[in-house]
């Protein structure tokens, strides 16, 4: 571990004099080091970029910062990642804001910036620029990130959920309500445990696998609201209905077990890891023969169909129906 | 003003569903909408860029939220405009993210989303992509912003503290001091009232006056940390020394006589429309005279010179010298 001159962040950390270049050369700086970023300018200067440009941003205040599975440092590094990837573009910059409260461990923040060089080295994304402030005890969480991305859009790639039509099939990359769940267990209030981790990871191969599926119409990664959320603006921006096979949505069984305990559905609950993709109907096969080939795709599955019908709807087993709501109220927050 | 249904933020307002969609539609994609802003998807499609581009990233958490002369949400926008702007760089596109604390009045939050409107209308800059979350009352103080910029570098500009040599001058385009003084005078805590505003401002157009100025080694603007920090840098960066001249720096009447008061030194107080340029001997008065041309350049300064000496120094109009040291301890934080 680093040697800091303290342990804990002070608001001297946030200065902009001694104790912040302190912790800026010695925490961020040392982990996070690549060419393009200098710590001493106001700002990167990247290589040209030859193409279209796509630009994503997202916060991150997940409780606890640390996780099975994960930490805040790598989620934020994987949202923004699976953003652009989902998009239709390779991640190539990511910046970084951190607002640490005072008081936070700094071997703690270590850990978490620890993470977040290695989810970027995975991702093979650069972080260009950064900036901290500390937030005084009592006017944070420990840390909140954002992070920034550009990237390089794929020339064949035209996603949009204006190109859905009529009997396109929705495809899951894999299981839901890991990371929800996870996140969940990891806080002491619920006073359960269990060996479930997130699901958080970079959704890069998954998209690249499938890029150049000429029936891909649209691909989205399921955080917060879940996966029924993606589903509701999907129904929200075509004024189309879609129908779920409930048993063939995948749910681990540790995640029913306790969404059935604690009386959530785990279709509303995040992941950070999973891809939903609307594939027109010849093409969907494809999809999910690519998916099932990779490590974080082996449990894909083709979970319902675009129909005529206005609303969003899950067929149970014994062929009832039961119609998926738009969220209201929060199910479970600060889960990212 | 916008019809919400609550007045005031809720947990829900950032979970992904109902509450989440009306926030963003009815506040932020009210006022910050453009072409590129697209709140529907993952990341925005930009057009390409031809050229190096700049990136950077800044944290705001300044208290209050709101102060003579600006808002958290005009400073979010011009502090990473003028970060791209002392770089060298035509700032072009932003992504913000907020922080919102539970509790927040709407009513509060429509105005700073309305000040950066105006301010990104100014700079000409486009928001191109944003992100909400909001946090449980007592882990945050009504609003942090964090705002991420892109921005295409002028091909003349090559400017760097490597570049600065021994005989520089060191030019100041008004007076310091003014952004921490007000926001300090805005907080009841002190019990004192002025009206004394931000400086709080676009550099660009200062920025942009002085480009081709052959002799322009390096600029920055004074924020956290104020006028002294930015020439400490300078110092420690160059090893070379600095002699700054006291009566020529200029401050307002009002900053100074509040921080005699108080016990600050204004030189570490932040500014957040100023610009430090360091610039040849010969170049020096056409810059002083670019700038002084300007709205906002009218008590530009030419206030010392880089010295062989192995320190950063302040000579007082009687002749005596003082010296300028590091920041150490938060003479006033939440200033940005």
């Amino acid at each position: 571990m680093t040697k800091m001159e303290h342990t804990h962040i002070s608001l001297a950390h946030g200065n902009g004099g001694h104790y912040m270049r302190e912790l800026i050369s010695k925490i961020f700086a040392t982990y996070l080091a690549n060419p393009l970023l200098d710590t001493e300018s106001d700002a990167s200067c990247l290589p040209a970029i030859d193409g279209e440009i796509m630009m994503t941003t997202d916060g991150f205040t997940v409780q606890p910062l640390e996780f099975p599975g994960g930490n805040i440092g790598s989620l934020a590094i994987h949202g923004t990642v699976n953003d652009l990837a989902v998009a239709g573009a390779k991640p190539l910059y990511l910046t970084l804001n951190a607002f640490i409260e005072e008081g936070m461990e700094i071997a703690q923040l270590e850990r978490i910036i620890k993470s977040m060089s290695e989810a970027a080295r995975e991702a093979e994304v650069k972080i260009v620029a950064g900036d901290t402030k500390v937030v005084p005890k009592g006017q944070g969480s420990g840390l909140y990130l954002a992070t920034t991305g550009i990237g390089l859009k794929h020339q064949q790639c035209r996603l949009s959920m204006q190109h859905i039509k009529l009997g396109d099939q929705i495809i899951v990359s894999g299981p839901v309500g890991d990371h929800g769940t996870a996140v969940m267990l990891a806080r002491e209030q619920f006073g359960m445990r269990g060996d479930l981790q997130s699901d958080a990871a970079s959704v890069l191969p998954l998209t690249e696998a499938i890029l150049s599926v000429p029936g891909l119409r649209f691909m989205r990664d399921p955080t917060r609201g879940g996966l029924a959320s993606v589903i509701y603006e999907i129904h929200q921006a075509t004024g189309l209905g879609i129908l779920l096979q409930q048993d063939h949505i995948p749910i681990h069984d540790s995640v029913n077990t306790v969404c059935e305990m604690l009386g959530f559905d785990p279709l509303y609950l995040a992941c950070e890891g999973r891809v939903v993709a609307v594939v027109a109907k010849d093409d969907a096969e494809t999809v999910l023969h690519k998916w099932q080939q990779l490590p974080n795709g082996k449990e894909a599955s083709i979970i319902g169909e675009m129909t005529q019908e206005n609303y969003v709807a899950v067929q149970t087993p014994l062929g009832g129906e039961r119609l998926l709501e738009e969220l209201e109220d929060e199910p479970l927050p600060r889960i990212c």
